[in-house]
C-alpha cells in the first residue's frame, strides 16, 4: 500500500560537474520544477507534458470508461495496459485501485510480457464498487543499469558513469520519498560503501548488485510519473454473482396437489430436496397478489375458469401489489420463515421483478399518472399489434411518471431486501427504459452492495449488452437457442473473448417457464442430461426450471411453449419417474463446488475432437493445478465417437507423453499415452465424459 | 442546418379524452415536464434520464474521444452508431457537425442499416478542426403510424387510434419547434382537411399519406431527443494530407556534379523534371548549417576530408541553427524563389524538421539548460551503447528546457511556415517526448489549419499508431518491409480495415536515403516497377527518393543502406541511364490525377488471383463509377501467370456476365466474358496490369 506521487519528478540526474562555459541563462535554482510550476500559463502544455510515458488500451475499459468492468470476490482481477515512451530508456508501471468510497490507493506491480503491452493482477476480497488506473514512470536507475552493462561488455571505459551512478543514487536519497525507513538506511549504507570502496571494479560491483537493483526499484525516484487520463470503475460483486446454480419453482405447485394452492411452508418442506440436488439459488416467479380483471385460464385461454389461478405476471389486485404477498402463498411472517430455512439449506431466495401491472393494481387509482389514458377514457393496455394483452398494463417512466415511478420501483427493491431479498430476476428489462437499470442497480448497490440482479431479456445482442453494462450483474443468454458445435463454439468464445467478458455474466438457464427448447422436445432424455452438463460446465452460472429433472418437454404443438403451462396452473408432478435424471445434476452441481476450475467463466478452451456431433473442451485455473476435460455428445440419437487431442502442450509436455487421467463420473483412475485419444459416447449410456488432468509427477 | 432542441420532449400524447376517475393526484397543469425540471434534486436521476435512446459504439472515435479522427475537405465523412431503445417505438437518428470554433451545428440524418447500427454522411469542405456527435429520438407519428398500419391490415376497428393521431398533429402544432413556416402551414391545411373529412376511411388515407409521414419527419416533436454522452473531435486536413505524391532530394546534389555545392537556384532549374514525372511535394533534408565537430565524411567515416559537406543531420554552426540556411545553398530571398517556382509547376516544398543538434550548434551555447551535461563538464551526446555518435546532440524537453524548448520548436515552425513552407516530414519523432507533438501540431494547426507533418517513424507498432493518434496528419509505415502477398494483405488489411484507418494515413514511401529495400537489391528493374506501382496505388500517399527511377540499389553490403549515401556526399547521377522508369512514374501519377478511385485509402479491396505470386486488388469508389483493378506480379524474376475473379458481384452481376475493360496501361478496350479470367505477367515486359471496368451499359 505504497502512496504514489502525484508530481513528476526531474527526467535526469542534475548536472553537479563542472559547469558549461558562457551560460547565458544560468540553470534555475530549483531546477527539479515538475510541469506543474514552470507551465502554469499554458495548462494544455502542463497537462499533455504531465504523461510523457504513454499508457493506453488499458483493459478492462468498457466503452472507453463510460461503463464500470465487473469482478468479483476472490477473483484474481488483471489489468493490461499498453505502456511506452519515447527513445529507449527503460521504464516501469503499475495500477492503482481503491475502493470507490475510499481514498487509499492500493498499489500492484505490473510486467511487460509482450509487444509494449503489461500486466498486473490483484486479488480482490472486497464487494464493494472500485475504481483504478494506470500509473508509468521512466526508471533512471534500471536505464542507468542497463547502459553501464552494455558499455562495461564491450569494454568501454565507464569510470565517468561510476559517478554518474553514485550520483543518481545521491539524489535518490535526497529528493526521494518512496521506500521504508529500512531501504534509507540500506540505500545510506550503499553510499557510505561506494565511498569507502577501493577501486571502480568495486564500485561496478556494488552498483550492478541484485540487491542493489532490488532496492532501487523501491526507491527510486519515479521520473517521469504518468498516469492514465481516466479513473476506471469495477463492481466487484460477491461471488454468488459469478457462480451459482439457480433453481426455479412456482411455490403455489409445491403442494404438489393441483386442487390445492401451494403455500411457503410447501416450499420449506421441499427445500433439503432442492438442496439435495446442490442448487444454490431457489427462484419463484411473482409472489404478489394476482389481478382478476382479463385473467388468464389453463393453457393462456381468455376464458379462465373460476378457480383458474391466473398467471402470477399479472401483477396487482385489491389485496395489494408489488409490495404485497399474494394471500394464499401466505404471510409475510411465513416468508420470513421461508427465507431463513432457505438459509439453513445453504440457498438464497430470489424474487422476480416485473414492472408491470394487473388492471386491478392499486396503483392504477392512487397515481393515474404513472399510466397512459386514451382520448375515450380508457387505459391503455399492452398490444403486439393486433394482439392484445389485455390483463396487463404498462407503467410509464417520463412526463408525470418521471421521478416518481423510478423512485417507486426502487423502493419495492428495498422493501423486498429489507425482507431478506438479495437476488432479483428481472423480467423483461429491455421493454423499460434503460437509463432506468442504470439508475436504479447504482442506487440499490451503493447501499447494498451484496444485491444481484439477473436481466430476463432475450433480445437482439446490442440491448442484451447494453443491460449488461449499465450494471446487471447476470443476463439470461441465447444458450438454449445455441445447440451445434458451431453454435456452441461461435458463442462462447464471443462470451468468454471478446470485450463482453469484462461486464457480461451469462446465465445458462437450460429451460424457463416459457422456453420448452425445440432441441428437448425430440431428444429425450440423452439430451437432458447432455444440456445439462453443457449449461453447468460451459457457464459460470446456470439454471433449471423445475420439471426439467423429470425430462419434461410436452409442447404446445408448434412452439417453445410448455402445454398446460404452470404459469396459468397449479401443477403437480409424478417425482419419482424413472427417467429423472438427479444424479447428472448432483454430479455437476458437486463438480461445480469442488473444482476452481469451473468458477471462472472465462477461463474456457476449445479443444479438437474430430467429430461434429462432439463438443470437446477445457476449464481450468490459471495455475493449471485444477485441469477438466469434457467430452460431449450433442447427438441424443445416436453414438458418436472421436479421436481428441489431450492438450499436452499447455502443461508444457511433448506429444508423446503420458497423462494420469482421472474420470469424475465414474471415478477411475489411468494413463493416456500421447496427444491423441479416442472415446465413444453412447447417448444412452454415456453421454458426456469428464476428465482432470493430472500431469506427470504431480499424481493427486 | 436545423438547430436542435436540448430538452427531452414528452414521451406521449397527453390525455386529453375523458379523464379517469378517483384520480387521487391530477396531472399536473404542465404536463410536459423532461427530465430536467422534475429531477433537479437528483442529478444522476436526470442526466440518465435525459437519454433514453441509447446511442453507443460511434465510429470514429478513437480511444474513447480521446483523439480527433481524421479526415479531409472532399471526403464523404461518415458516421456510424449503434442506436435503440426500450420497447418497439420506433426511433430516428441523426449526427450534427460544427467547426471547432463555431457554435452552429449541421444536421445530418442518419439511417438504419443492420443490427442496430445506423449511418449517415456529409460532404466535408473545411479545412478545420471540427466536433460532432449523434443524436437519436422516438417517434412518436412513425410508431403510432406502424401501429395504424398493422391494425387497420387485420381489420381492428381504429377509430380510437385515428383520433389519437389528430391529438398528435394538434400538439405538435402547439408545442413542436421544428420544420418551415410551409411545414407549419401544411400542419394546419392538414387538420383542417381532416376536421371536414366525411368519414374515417377519408381520415385514414389522409393520415396514411406517405407525404404526411414526410411532413411529420420535417415538424416532428422529438421524443425523449437523447445525445451521445460525448463530442468527438475530427481533424478535417486538406485534401493533401490524405493523397499526395512526394518526391526527395538533397538540393546540394541538385548542380549534378560532385564537386560543386548545388544552390536553390539548381533546384529552380530541376523542377520541370520533377514536375514531368507528376509528383506533387518536393521534400528537402534539412537545409541548416551543418556542424563541423565530429563531422562524418563520405560511407559515414569517422575521418572526413576537408571537403566532405557532412550530414544534413547534424544541424548548426556558427551560422546559424534551426532558422538558419546552410550559406553553400543561398540565401532565404533565393529560399522564397524557389518557392515561388514550385508553386508555379504545381509543387509543394517539405522540409525536413530534426530535432537534434550539432556540437557546433548556437544553442548550446545560448542555452545550456537544454541540454545534458556530465559529472566531467562535457556534454553528453548520442550514444547506442556501445555506439557513438558524438557529431549530434540530443536536446531535452523537461526540467529546466520545459517549457523553453518546447516553445523554441514550435516557433521553428512557425518560422518557415511564414517562408511558405506548409508541409514537415518530421524526424524520428518517436525518440522525442509524445507529449510535445501532440502540443506542437495542435498549436501549429490552430493557426494554419493547412500545415501537414509526415511522422518520420520506423520503431514499434504501438508507439507508430500512437504518433498518428496525437496528430500526425501522414505516417511512414512498414510498407517497405512488407513484399510477399501475404504481408501486403495483411498489412493493408490492418491499415484499412481496423480502427487505424480513421487516425493513421501511411505514407509509402517506396526507398528513402536510409533504406535501401532488400528487395530492390536483387530485384533489378522489374522490382522497381513493382514497388512502384505497389506504393502509388494502394496507398493516398506516397513517396520516391530520387535515384529510384534509375533503378539505384548499390548497397552497403548486407546491410539496407546505400553505397556512397547522399547523406555524406554531393552525389551526380546518369539521369539518362537506359534502365529509368520515368514512364511508369508518369503513368501512375496521371492515374492517380485523374481517378477518383485511387484517392480514397480505405476503397481497397483484394480479390482472389490463384497465384502467391499475383496480388490482385480493387480501388473503387463507393458509387462504383471508377472501378480500378491492378494485378501486380511480386516476383521480379519470372513470369507468373493466374486465373483471377472479376468482381462481377461488386456490380450485382452474375458469373457468367460480360464486363467492358479498358487496359489502363496500353489504352486497349475489350470485353471480359464471365467472372474467371486469365493474365500474364512478365517482369521483364509487364510486370504490373491495371483495369478499368465498365459495367455494360455504362460504356465510356
Amino acid at each position: 500500500m505504497a502512496k504514489t506521487q502525484t508530481l513528476p519528478s526531474a527526467e535526469r540526474p542534475k548536472p553537479t560537474g563542472a559547469a558549461p562555459k558562457e551560460v547565458k541563462k544560468a540553470p534555475a535554482g530549483v531546477d527539479q520544477a515538475g510541469a506543474g510550476s514552470q507551465t502554469a500559463a499554458d495548462p494544455s502544455l502542463a497537462r499533455l507534458a504531465a504523461n510523457r510515458v504513454v499508457i493506453e488500451n488499458v483493459s478492462p475499459e468498457v466503452d472507453g470508461g463510460r461503463f464500470p468492468a465487473k469482478s468479483h470476490v476472490g477473483d484474481c482481477f488483471t489489468v493490461e495496459a499498453d505502456i511506452f515512451a519515447d527513445g529507449h530508456d527503460k521504464i516501469d508501471a503499475a495500477f492503482l485501485i481503491r475502493r470507490a468510497d475510499q481514498q487509499e490507493w492500493r498499489e500492484a506491480p505490473m510486467a511487460y510480457f509482450d509487444n509494449d503491452r503489461w500486466r498486473g493482477f490483484v486479488m480482490l476480497d472486497e464487494n464493494a464498487r472500485h475504481v483504478f488506473t494506470v500509473i508509468a514512470w521512466r526508471d533512471l536507475f534500471a536505464s542507468w543499469r542497463d547502459e553501464v552493462s552494455k558499455k562495461h561488455a564491450a569494454g568501454v571505459p565507464i569510470a565517468l558513469e561510476l559517478t554518474e551512478g553514485r550520483l543518481l543514487l545521491e539524489r535518490t536519497l535526497a529528493e526521494g520519498e518512496r521506500g521504508s525507513s529500512d531501504d534509507r538506511s540500506a540505500l545510506e549504507s550503499l553510499l557510505d560503501e561506494l565511498g569507502a570502496a577501493e577501486d571502480d571494479a568495486a564500485r561496478l560491483a556494488r552498483l550492478m548488485a541484485q540487491e542493489t537493483a532490488a532496492l532501487m526499484k523501491r526507491v527510486g525516484i519515479r521520473s517521469n510519473l504518468s498516469r492514465y487520463e481516466r479513473e476506471l470503475e469495477l463492481v466487484v460483486d460477491r461471488k454468488a454473482a459469478a457462480v451459482s446454480a439457480w433453481y426455479e419453482v412456482f411455490p403455489r405447485s409445491m403442494s404438489n396437489d393441483p386442487n390445492r394452492h401451494g403455500t411457503f411452508d410447501d416450499v420449506i418442506a421441499r427445500l433439503p430436496y432442492v438442496r439435495d440436488l446442490g442448487f444454490d439459488v431457489l427462484y419463484f416467479p411473482p409472489i404478489h397478489p394476482i389481478g382478476r380483471a382479463f385473467r388468464k385460464g389453463k393453457n393462456n385461454s381468455l376464458t379462465p375458469g373460476p378457480d383458474d389461478p391466473g398467471s402470477p405476471y399479472a401483477i396487482g389486485s385489491p389485496e395489494g401489489g408489488h409490495d404485497a404477498i399474494h394471500p394464499e402463498l401466505g404471510t409475510f411472517d411465513d416468508f420470513a420463515r421461508l427465507v431463513s430455512a432457505a438459509r439453513d439449506h445453504g440457498l438464497e431466495i430470489a424474487l422476480d421483478f416485473a414492472i408491470q401491472c394487473s388492471q386491478d393494481h392499486p396503483w392504477i387509482k392512487e397515481h393515474p399518472e404513472w399510466f397512459e389514458w386514451r382520448p375515450d377514457g380508457t387505459i391503455r393496455y399492452a398490444e403486439n399489434p393486433p394482439k392484445k394483452y389485455e390483463d396487463i398494463v404498462h407503467v410509464h417512466f417520463y412526463d408525470e411518471a418521471l421521478p416518481a415511478v423510478w423512485y417507486a420501483f426502487r423502493d419495492i427493491f428495498l422493501f423486498w431486501i429489507d425482507k431478506g431479498v438479495k437476488i432479483f430476476r428481472v423480467d423483461n428489462p429491455h421493454t423499460k427504459p434503460v437509463p432506468f437499470w442504470e439508475w436504479v442497480i447504482r442506487e440499490i448497490q451503493d447501499r447494498h452492495p451484496d444485491v444481484i440482479f439477473l436481466a430476463e431479456a432475450f433480445t437482439k445482442p446490442k440491448m442484451m449488452k447494453r443491460l449488461a453494462k449499465v450494471g446487471f450483474p447476470q443476463s439470461y443468454s441465447y444458450f438454449t437457442w445455441r445447440n451445434t458445435k458451431w453454435e456452441l463454439t461461435q458463442y462462447l468464445t464471443e462470451l468468454t473473448r471478446t470485450e463482453c467478458r469484462h461486464y457480461m455474466r451469462p446465465n445458462f438457464f437450460v429451460n424457463t417457464p416459457d422456453i420448452n427448447p425445440t432441441y428437448l422436445q425430440t431428444s429425450g432424455r440423452p439430451g437432458f442430461r447432455t444440456r445439462l452438463v453443457l449449461a453447468a460446465t460451459l457457464a459460470g452460472n446456470y439454471g433449471v426450471y423445475n420439471g426439467y429433472e423429470l425430462c419434461e418437454a410436452a409442447p404446445v404443438p408448434g412452439r417453445e411453449e410448455y402445454l398446460d403451462s404452470e404459469k396459468y396452473e397449479i401443477k403437480a408432478r409424478d417425482w419419482d419417474t424413472p427417467e429423472h435424471i438427479r444424479p447428472d445434476i448432483r454430479l455437476v452441481n458437486r463438480l461445480r463446488r469442488d473444482h476452481p476450475a469451473l468458477h471462472s467463466f472465462t477461463d474456457l478452451a476449445f479443444y479438437n475432437a474430430w467429430n461434429d456431433n462432439i463438443l470437446y473442451y477445457g476449464k481450468a485455473t490459471p495455475a493449471k493445478d485444477d485441469f477438466l476435460l469434457f467430452a460431449v455428445n450433442l447427438d441424443p440419437h445416436h453414438t458418436q465417437s472421436a479421436h481428441f487431442e489431450v492438450p499436452l502442450w499447455e502443461f508444457g509436455l511433448p506429444d508423446e507423453a503420458s497423462m494420469n487421467v482421472e474420470d469424475l463420473v465414474t471415478g477411475e483412475r489411468f494413463v493416456w499415452n500421447g496427444k491423441v485419444q479416442h472415446v465413444t459416447l453412447d447417448p444412452q449410456q454415456r453421454p458426456y465424459a469428464i476428465w482432470r488432468l493430472n500431469p506427470p509427477g504431480e499424481l493427486r
